[in-house]
């Protein structure tokens, strides 16, 4: 295919006709179809489904260890939940609190906590005027919405295919009023790219002026890979010990997209010094969280081989639908010059960057023909994207025939904005 | 039985040493029980068993209003657990918020945002200089955990038989930096006093100089009755729409001591700007709470007249371990003017007054002997009791036998400290 951007005004008026009738032709069919966020699809929640009641009235409620799962208790989790938490994030499972059914919860708890009370006996961020947050670009908006809550100031980094641009984030960090930083740094939410080796040691080894300055490790696709040919991320918790750097880090992750969104189960990891900090706010935030479901997870998947043999199943349901949105890209778009887009190994989403200016535009035509997309500008701060050219592609709810009228219509939307906003430069 | 106060030196020092002999004979059986926390015990918890498993493969995870509870979404709660709590508190199922495991974890979310971001749009508590809050004493430690956490200043006010003290409230309220009270209106922890219908009526009418002054209205106990006879609590949404000032309450309730403590469902009661107040943060905190809880609950109770039937057997179970808690009390203790109690028709705990500056002994003799009570002080903020005279009976984990050891020895306890206070007078 040739580029777009080399096409005389002539030509692209011609192609313009042809999609716009296209495009007529979708809007006609009164379409309904939702790709907006990484929410599993039915198919996906099935393959759990033995876990809804593997805590009966025959196999009891009792864990391994011999604790009752029904009663109040056990603040950090039940033993066999903090090991395999311990596992999954290569760390001591002392240094693990299991909690609630929500990692985004939890992070939303560690920020309201630093901001009222300050980390690790520094003084509240409320109290040290304009503090700021780094947030790598494009990112997963709920973080956003969390610093955003809270009115700290949000800086843009960007994000390369190995990670944040590290020398933006160490100069950054010389402001004492730099606290912290979002990072997903496996399968990252949008753009599907995993840190590198040097981008993890070079996190590891920060040394922010702020020493409550923290890097919120969101782990959330840690095991959340699509088929054979798979990212691997270095341990942040053995890179900062080698680094005596051990309390610039807080990890999470959940079971949210191994088990169930809402019913699974999240956790939180972290230095020594870390864990008592948060302890100290938990003993007065609740009495225990919801063992019963932990031991539903213990039961389930037995232990970290069993979650990997879910995640093989999940991959083989969601590897198709992934597929299909970057093969449709490639075949609708390919090589027109108009958007560039990643083809991950794993997580949840497909972002595609395309000209400036036209972000926005195809998602409101797409939204016009009945297909909603995640926001143009949702992947920013403040829900602005500064060039309009960012769109999050979620691939994981659709069932593939809506998927394939999805991506179809994407591509239409994609090329005709691109030839408009051509033509207007003419 | 005869006045304790009324012995002369030699009566004392003879009683003293029968009581003495009595203790040691009990310590040297090296007991461990633990009457310290409301938790459930094992015949309690059995009583729910069949809602482990109500959702399973056979029956579904589909709401009877036919939304699938495994995914994300549903911000507020299934609309049959909104509904079913909207009965419980007496309230439109619009004005409820039902969430996670823990009613606690509400609260300490609701004070937490009300000193870092305000209420209802009004400036920070953490902003407002050194806010104050109410504390009906004795009253749950917890409580008071939490508003210490934020360094908010804390000043009692006493709980009578009829609720806290309204001259006292009505005064204290005229400062605008009192910014809330703690209230367990019914089946009052610790006292198991029911808030009488002139109470709720005048807190229903207060008018604080605060205008983001709340009632944190903690009814934990609303269906916890102990037997046919049982307290009434005013709906004080109802009271406080009829003097329009809706604004001034939010209540909370769970199912912790309904089903199981850590894996029930608790909920969010308040007016409509209190509801979108919470929502904005919510929406940061959360995408939704565990769905598939909520079903289990809604699928075994059915309705408010099920849970009815559920407390009905609960109190048939707990009835047994208060009466013995109280007759024992009053054989023992009964007419010695040494100690007071109540004789609650709901609720967890049994309450005792003991001659002033005993509390912390008898506690501390108690544990001597291997037997754990709730902390002296722990019932008023601080955890400092002026008087060191109110100590907290939990008599609902302990079997039958373990609990009447537990009380013989509590009384054995209480007044050889009495005497020891009195001996230390003569």
């Amino acid at each position: 295919m040739s580029s777009i951007q080399k096409m005389s005004k002539e030509e692209l008026l011609a192609r313009k006709a042809e999609l716009e009738s296209a495009y007529n032709e979708y809007h006609d069919r009164h379409l309904s179809f939702d790709m907006s966020r990484g929410k599993p699809g039915p198919d996906l929640l099935a393959l759990t489904q033995g876990m809804l009641d593997c805590v009966n009235e025959r196999d009891g409620y009792i864990t391994p260890s011999g604790l009752d799962t029904r009663n109040y208790g056990v603040l950090g989790g039940i033993p066999e939940a903090k090991e395999l938490f311990g596992e999954i994030f290569g760390i001591d499972p002392d240094n693990v609190i299991v909690c609630g059914n929500s990692s985004l919860n939890l992070m939303y708890d560690y920020i309201s906590t630093a901001y009222a009370k300050g980390v690790c006996g520094e003084e509240p961020w409320a109290r040290q005027g304009a503090v700021k947050f780094l947030c790598p670009v494009p990112g997963y908006d709920r973080h956003f919405a969390i610093t955003e809550f809270f009115g700290i100031e949000m800086i843009n980094v960007p994000l390369n295919d190995d990670g944040p641009d590290m020398d933006v984030v160490e100069e950054a960090i010389k402001d004492p009023l730099v606290k912290g930083i979002w990072c997903v740094p496996m399968y990252s939410n949008p753009t599907g790219i995993t840190y590198s080796d040097e981008t993890v040691k070079r996190f590891a080894n920060l040394k922010p002026a702020a020493k409550d300055f923290r890097i919120m490790w969101d782990n959330a696709y840690c095991l959340h890979h699509l088929g054979a040919e798979q990212d691997t991320l270095l341990n942040i918790f053995e890179e900062s010990k080698k680094a005596n750097n051990e309390n610039i880090v807080i990890a999470f992750t959940s079971t949210s997209k191994i088990s169930f969104p809402g019913s699974g189960v999240a956790a939180i990891a972290a230095s020594d010094d870390n864990i008592a900090d948060i302890r100290r706010r938990l003993t007065v935030e609740t009495i225990g969280y919801d063992k019963v479901n932990m031991l539903r997870h213990i039961r389930f998947f037995k232990d970290l081989d069993g979650i990997r043999h879910q995640m093989k199943l999940r991959g083989e349901v969601l590897s198709p639908k992934f597929h299909l949105v970057t093969s449709t890209l490639k075949e609708k778009l390919g090589g027109k010059d108009i958007a560039k887009w990643n083809e991950p190994k794993g997580g949840y989403f497909v972002s595609v960057n395309l000209l400036p200016g036209c972000a926005s535009k195809v998602a409101e035509k797409l939204k016009d023909a009945g297909i909603t997309i995640t926001n143009a500008g949702a992947t920013f701060p403040y829900g602005k994207d500064p060039k309009d050219a960012n769109l999050r592609l979620a691939p994981s709810y659709p069932p593939l025939d809506e998927l394939r009228v999805c991506m179809e219509l994407f591509c239409i939307c994609a090329e005709l904005v691109s030839i408009e906003k051509l033509l207007s430069l003419k």
